[in-house]
C-alpha cells in the first residue's frame, strides 16, 4: 500500500488510464485519457460513448494507470522483470453536469496535457459543452503497486554467474512540435507548447 | 476495423497490456507484460496469483493495449485529442502446461524485451517453471482504434483563429543502462543490451 501523496503523483504523470467495467457479461478495459483534481479522477468523451453512458449510470468500474519506468534484467530469465508504478482505483462514478463544473473539467484535461494550452486556444461553446460527457470517480478506494531499483539476484547463487545484470531505463519525451500542414502562415509556436519542449529544469533531477 | 497485420504490429509494439475481467462482482484491469507469437498472446505471472487463478479457470477477458503517439493540439479545446493506437482483444485464455510450450512463450516474452537475452541469461530450471503461470489468449475476437495526423479543424470556421495547431508527438527510448550495484567487476554490457539502446537503424525510418 501507498499513502495518497505516491498515488497522485502517479495518477498525475499518466496521460492515459483503462477502466475495466462490464458491458453485459464482457469485461472491458477501455483506454481514455484522465485528469486528477484534487480526491477526483475525470475522464471524458462524446455524450454518445457506450461505455460512457454505462459508467454514468454507476456500474461498478477499475481505473487503472500503469507507467512503465524500465527492464530489469536479472542474471536469470526467472527474475526478468519491469521497473513500473501503477495505481488501480475502484468505485462508482458519476455524470458532471453543472455547466462551471464541466468547464473546470475541461480545463484540467487541457492543463495537463499541455499548461497554458487553456488560454490559448477557443474554449468550449454551449453546444460542445452538451455534446461532451464528463464522469468523475472519488479517489476512495485506491492502492499502487511500484516496482523500482535494480534486479534482486545478486545475493543468490545466481550472483556468481558471469551474466551482466541491471537496469534499462525507459525514457518518455516529446519530439519536435509538427505544425498542422494546414496552418496559416504567421502564427508562431505558442508558448505553452515552447515552454513544455524546453530542455528539462535541472533543478528537478 | 483493422487488418490482421495493423493489429499485430501495435501488439508487439506494446511491452504490456491491460486484462480486464471481474472477480466476483467487481472488474478489475490489471496491468501485464504480453508477448505475441502467430496467433496467440500469452501473459505470465506467478502461478500464486489470483488474477491468473481466475483467467485459468476460463473467465470472460478484454486484454487492451494502448499506445500514445503524441498530442493533437486543435484550434479549440473541444477538437483537442491524442494520437494512440490500441488493440482491444476479447476471448477466454487457457493455461500453457507443456513444459515445451512453457519454455517457447517465455523465450518470447524474454526476446520481446531484450532480443538475444533468452542466450545470455540463466534459462528456467524445473522449479521455475512450476512457479510461473503461463496464460494464452487466441486472437479471434480482435479489434483496433487508431488516430493518427493533424487536428481536424482546419477547414471549419476554426480554421480563421489564429491559434497554433498541430501534433506534439510522444517518443519512447532507453536511457542508458544501469549495472546492478553488485555487479561483479569485469563483466561488460552485453551485445543484447548494446544492439537495443544502438542508435536506431535509419532505414527503418
Amino acid at each position: 500500500m501507498y499513502d495518497r501523496a505516491s498515488i497522485d503523483e502517479v495518477l498525475d504523470a499518466a496521460l492515459i488510464c483503462h477502466l475495466a467495467f462490464a458491458d453485459g457479461g464482457q469485461p472491458l478495459a477501455v483506454p481514455t485519457l484522465c485528469a486528477r483534481v484534487v480526491d477526483i479522477v475525470y475522464v471524458h468523451g462524446s455524450a454518445a460513448s457506450r461505455a460512457l453512458r454505462i459508467l454514468r449510470a454507476g456500474a461498478p468500474v477499475c481505473l487503472t494507470v500503469t507507467l512503465v519506468d524500465g527492464l530489469v534484467l536479472a542474471r536469470s530469465v526467472f527474475e526478468h522483470s519491469i521497473n513500473y508504478r501503477s495505481v488501480m482505483i475502484l468505485g462508482s462514478m458519476h455524470g458532471v453536469d453543472d455547466r462551471d463544473d464541466k468547464l473546470a473539467a475541461l480545463k484540467a484535461f487541457t492543463e495537463k496535457l499541455v499548461p497554458g494550452r487553456w488560454a490559448e486556444a477557443r474554449q468550449p461553446n454551449s453546444q460542445e459543452l452538451v455534446a461532451t460527457s464528463i464522469l468523475a470517480l472519488p479517489i476512495t478506494e485506491a492502492s499502487a503497486k511500484i516496482r523500482s531499483g535494480p534486479p534482486e539476484d545478486a545475493d543468490a547463487p545466481d550472483g556468481a554467474l558471469r551474466v551482466w545484470a541491471g537496469v534499462l531505463p525507459l525514457h518518455t519525451g516529446w519530439a519536435s512540435p509538427i505544425p498542422d500542414p494546414k496552418l496559416r502562415s504567421g502564427i508562431p509556436l505558442p508558448a505553452s507548447v515552447q515552454q513544455l519542449i524546453a530542455p528539462e529544469d535541472t533543478s528537478r533531477t
